[in-house]
């Protein structure tokens, strides 16, 4: 992996403000829709394109062009954003259009992957198409405001050339040469996300039975889940360090949800979260590690049975 | 369930400050001395027993009294908290005291399940004794600090009485006479917790053989879920509602989870949790219902097959 030389920004030559992009935006469903409209209402030129029509009346009314063609949106472009169902999606579409595409720069914020991403930067190189990956932190609503995150890899040329632009959907954070990196991270970051919402559904279960509504447990389950992220950055000194008996960390022994699988069966509720959790417990307790600390589930996940 | 008439804050005749509280802490870990010393501080009268030796000697050296006998440190307080390892050993310590206990009022922080709760709040009222059962919702570090908060159930009366004194813990929250109330939402909160924990563990594992360290993906997971813990509410009033068919949803066929488990597996890391989360979205696709909104997830725990 090339790590980035130029990531505290010498963007010398580059145009700073980015005011002359002309851009395409291929794709215009919740979130391609939200990334256009960022575009043209920061006044580049935009063409905007959708397989289904009627997608992009309202951004015409913004002052988008509205292509007649995925063809025709390719070329209207010095920056190509697309942002698609799937990484087969995006095969369909740009297939045909490689000859098009070479000579400009492609940054494909469709969620992949890392392997997709890989491929299709392959594929780019191949066809002379600068390649630039996204991963967008945010669901579309956020765009362009406080919050929102897009995680990039790929050509460093590519985002520094473009990074005031960028920045118009949110923070731009680069990772570095090579294409998988961002879509990795995403993936990450999308897993914690999927598994805190299963938690947060799983505690909203619990309390039910017992008249307590949803958005009462979500009212105390926000500002009691933000409050401990909090012990990310202390577990993972930990896991950095390697050593799970550092001295004042709370045992995988008195962390034992039996008390948590129980109460949820006595509710009648589905318990498949917290046994998730269980399990992972399990695992380094039977294997002798049980006075050590909580953290050391990460093991569980890292090192699979 | 008897709702609490007086939550309001209708306590005249109460001595608001608790200036003249005799309290006995039982059970000095880290969380029994981090109560016991805010009760110490304040300025209550206040003794302390632990069944290892030892553990007092801090809180001697603050002004509490240690006493040699947990027989004589109930006999020193009107009000007894007693924070111990499980259940059983809070019967173990009490049972034999059950007659000094009599006309006090006992405070029970020892983590329970709801069953147990009911099961003691039935003891103590066999035995004369005014109970309160408590679930607190921070870690040792946190008491009396800002975002602490312990949850109250059983006798209002006691709440009320006493609760200036239990607001030098943190945000105190009475839900009702029911004894088992607070256990069931202390789990509840905890079941979160850990599935989140399991969450973050899980995206600091995928992102690990890419060089990432845990540090830098807390870093960026932190705000990340913070930030997502805005959509609960949502969640939430789709969930009180009971129609997932609301529009704006992303649907649970958008939300499959097979690129997050392929790049799971692609990295050799344990993809348990995003399965678990998989597992959920695919009880409710395969029931007809992959149109609808991802919180519909939430029925998948709430009537378990």
């Amino acid at each position: 992996m090339t790590t980035d030389g130029n990531a505290n920004g010498n963007n010398s030559g580059n145009d700073s403000g980015n005011d002359s992009v002309s851009v395409s935006v291929l794709g215009l469903g919740a979130m391609g829709g939200a990334l256009a409209t960022a575009l043209v209402k920061a006044g580049h030129g935009t063409t905007v394109w959708n397989r289904s029509p009627g997608k992009a009346d309202g951004l015409v009314a913004l002052g988008a062009r509205a292509a007649a063609t995925a063809g025709d949106a390719v070329r209207s472009g010095d920056l190509v954003v697309v942002c698609l169902f799937d990484h087969a999606s995006v095969h369909e579409v740009l297939d045909p259009l490689a000859g098009d595409l070479a000579g400009r720069t492609l940054v494909n914020v469709t969620t992949t992957s890392p392997e997709q991403s890989r491929e299709l930067a392959a594929w780019a190189e191949r066809a002379g198409i600068t390649y630039l990956d996204g991963g967008i932190m945010a669901v579309p609503q956020m765009i362009g405001g406080p919050g929102s995150s897009v995680l990039y890899s790929g050509s460093a040329d590519a985002f520094h050339r473009y990074e005031p632009l960028l920045d118009l959907w949110g923070t731009s954070d680069y990772f570095g040469e090579d294409a998988d990196l961002a879509s990795l991270y995403d993936l990450a970051l999308l897993a914690g996300m999927y598994v805190m919402f299963a938690g947060f559904m799983q505690g909203a279960a619990m309390v039910a039975p017992a008249g307590v509504t949803a958005r009462d447990f979500a009212s105390r389950a926000a500002p009691w889940l933000t409050a401990m992220t909090g012990a990310f950055q202390e577990y993972a000194a930990v896991i950095d360090g390697g050593d799970y008996t550092v001295e004042g960390q709370q045992s995988l022994e008195f962390s034992d949800l039996g008390d948590i699988l129980a109460a949820g069966s006595a509710q009648g509720v589905g318990t498949d979260a917290v046994a998730m959790v269980q399990g992972l417990i399990r695992r380094q307790i039977d294997a002798g590690h049980g006075t050590e600390g909580f953290a050391r589930i990460y093991e569980s996940i890292r090192r699979p049975a």
